[in-house]
């Protein structure tokens, strides 16, 4: 029976508070992306986060990103690879420890918002978050868009790549994401969600429901439902 | 042959800018507390100075402080127990990761500021940072003020303990800092200093200097020659 | 008729997104506490709170607090007083250009959380914040706990001073708030804060709603129907 | 008898700690661009680099930068015309109230790093600046770059500009700067800069040395020698 892993970010709150739907969602995803304080999220939160997603066995990502709380690290920034690598260390590294500190494994690395945008366009972006990850850690997998410059780095530098496609995201026919400037960029009605999630299914290991979408619990609710009636098990992803 | 420590606080710049001393500090101290981004510090300057500390066989403390960069963490701050945890955890984890990536082991870790000198007298708060130690590896040394809770706290935990004496700092007739807020606070003069370390040499495992008093390698400097001469080998501590 | 104001604090968001509560409160206070930046609010976001207000008819204030987003200002942070008069402008000066740009009076400063309690006791913080107000413009009205520290400032600094109480928060029998870490700190039945809004009414010029109560609009609802009930023009207060 | 003004940027520090020679800069500059805590600078340095500016008869200048400190402002960053302006009216804000705290007028805006070289290049950057500027007071001369978008902006708001030239940066044929990223960016050596000086003098309003250009005091000694031996009064512009 195939088997596919629904990912969402979770600790992306500010002043220690978790988001509302953070704890229903840790309920219903198998792979949770944390903050890991640079774009949202502090060390109280993060310590949270991973306890909670511990106990209920979902997978552990760091979700690094942009210095950039005020934007949400949805901005691009002009940081160099160098910037970008010493970024994603110092991100890895807190996260990983709370891991430690409850006794659960930091699997994957997923970066966040105009970090993980950039990386998919430009391989020297790319290449300095694979870096970052094989040098602290590397047997951590990259979890990004398949086919983009994200995966190529992920070759390059010798680290396991996992395949993501986003239900509540548009994409152009070309496989990028819609940005979220334009229209058609947001899906936010479950049905449709659920169609694009059975549609990614077969092609990548991981569906994420971002966190921040309006209704992301009934979508990821709506995502479970269409895959486990389509004969997926909902597991996190391996590789 | 007697050995002494002598450490210093570094990294502790902004905006990726190395302070001034940093590098000339870094050939004569033998231990380095390296800022983990909170109190100051960020992830390009860690980087650099962990590399730069690894490069002369520099032993590498993390230096975690309370996240307050406007005050410098030399403001108290009415941290819970559970939140000092948390910090801790997220600054030795960053450390961590540039030490892995450098190739240097993690050695110790010695609190900052505020945090120290709230510590030192606060059972609870001295117990929330060897906790978060604990958690994240407990073989790290914690680095303190010999008889304060500090010291108790690494008991506590069964942690490891080095006895660290300041060479630039008055003190107390009962044995604490006297408070940068009072005169005598700081000792400026290298022969003073010097004095200063060779009474406190036998009694502690590591004699600091900050980065941030004036004329900082002067002092140190000063330091070593009279230890040297009083027949110590300068060398990173061991416990 | 009598008179009697509502205030609540606002603009407490993070990354420019408004607090979910924020925009129906502004359609039923009477004054607008809005963060500066320093404990919670960003620039994009003191504009969008100010211009809602603005068009409400809605009293601006400035709400300043420590500089610790982090902690929400509500722990204690050692500042000085030099350090306070500091923050104090810097956050009074940058509401004050949002109120200038959109054409509206800023009327009045209400210190944030761990700021004003300090101050509530404190004559020294209390003076600092006075000072502050005084040398930006002395026509600004302090908003505060009657019977304080901070009502003895406004008076040394020759500043108006408006009485407040809380209708979400116990009491000490002294007149103190309740501490958050106590029990009995928050109110969040609506007929509870009615009756002290009540007990109040008649003793100060403005009651306060703290918007992160739960429940915080049907506090005020139900604080404005009893008050309008007991004969009371709800209105922006007067000094 | 011709005048010309010599600016620098100040403030530039963190955690409350003045740069080096801000205050030997005081005394040789005519207008000081200060730093409004978003690129670096925070309140208590604001204030007292307002109060020995005014002190000094130094003209008053804001000097807002992109919300980065981790990259002193010098990256860019895709803010939105929207926050930019909102950037703009904060920043001017709290510098604003410093003035009026120390009875000293706030004259002119002079954006930072790689805002400046944006506004430079493009015209909806530019007028978002020059929007922030009018909204709040429109009396406030914009001093940037001649012939950039920056002065057509100014034009377009109706707010006064001044010219201003660069001592301490090489120039490409077309008048913009040469990036900070190319060799030839800075020039350090004090008759080279004397030189540019010299012949921009008679085309700007303003002079610029950058006081973290290696050896800022000496070129600035030499630039208004030069000037002064040449016929020019050095004292703030005039618009």
């Amino acid at each position: 029976m195939p088997s596919i892993d629904i990912n969402a970010d979770l600790g992306e709150g500010f002043a220690g508070g978790s988001p509302p739907d953070d704890f229903t969602l840790l309920g219903i995803v198998t792979s949770a992306n944390i903050a890991c304080g640079y774009h949202a999220g502090d060390a109280v939160l993060m310590r949270r986060t991973v306890v909670e997603a511990a106990k209920r066995g979902v997978a552990i990502g760091a979700h690094p990103g942009y210095p950039d709380p005020t934007g949400f690290g949805r901005r691009d920034l002009a940081a160099t690879p160098k910037e970008v690598t010493a970024y994603v260390i110092a991100q890895i590294g807190a996260l990983q420890a709370f891991c430690r500190a409850a006794g659960a494994p930091l699997k994957y690395v997923k970066s966040h918002g105009a970090l993980y945008n950039r990386a998919v366009r430009d391989a020297a972006t790319a290449d300095a978050i694979a870096e970052g990850m094989r040098l602290v850690d590397s047997s951590l997998v990259m979890l990004g868009l398949p086919g983009s410059e994200l995966s190529a780095a992920a070759d390059r530098a010798g680290i396991p790549f996992a395949r993501e496609g986003f239900a509540d995201r548009g994409y152009h026919p070309d496989g990028t994401l819609t940005p979220r400037s334009e229209p058609g960029a947001l899906i936010t009605d479950p049905s449709a969600a659920a169609d694009q999630a059975e549609r990614l299914a077969g092609q990548v290991d991981s569906i994420c429901v971002h966190s921040d979408t309006p209704g992301a619990v009934r979508l990821v609710e709506a995502v479970r439902e269409r895959l486990t009636g389509k004969g997926f098990t909902i597991a996190p992803f391996t590789r």
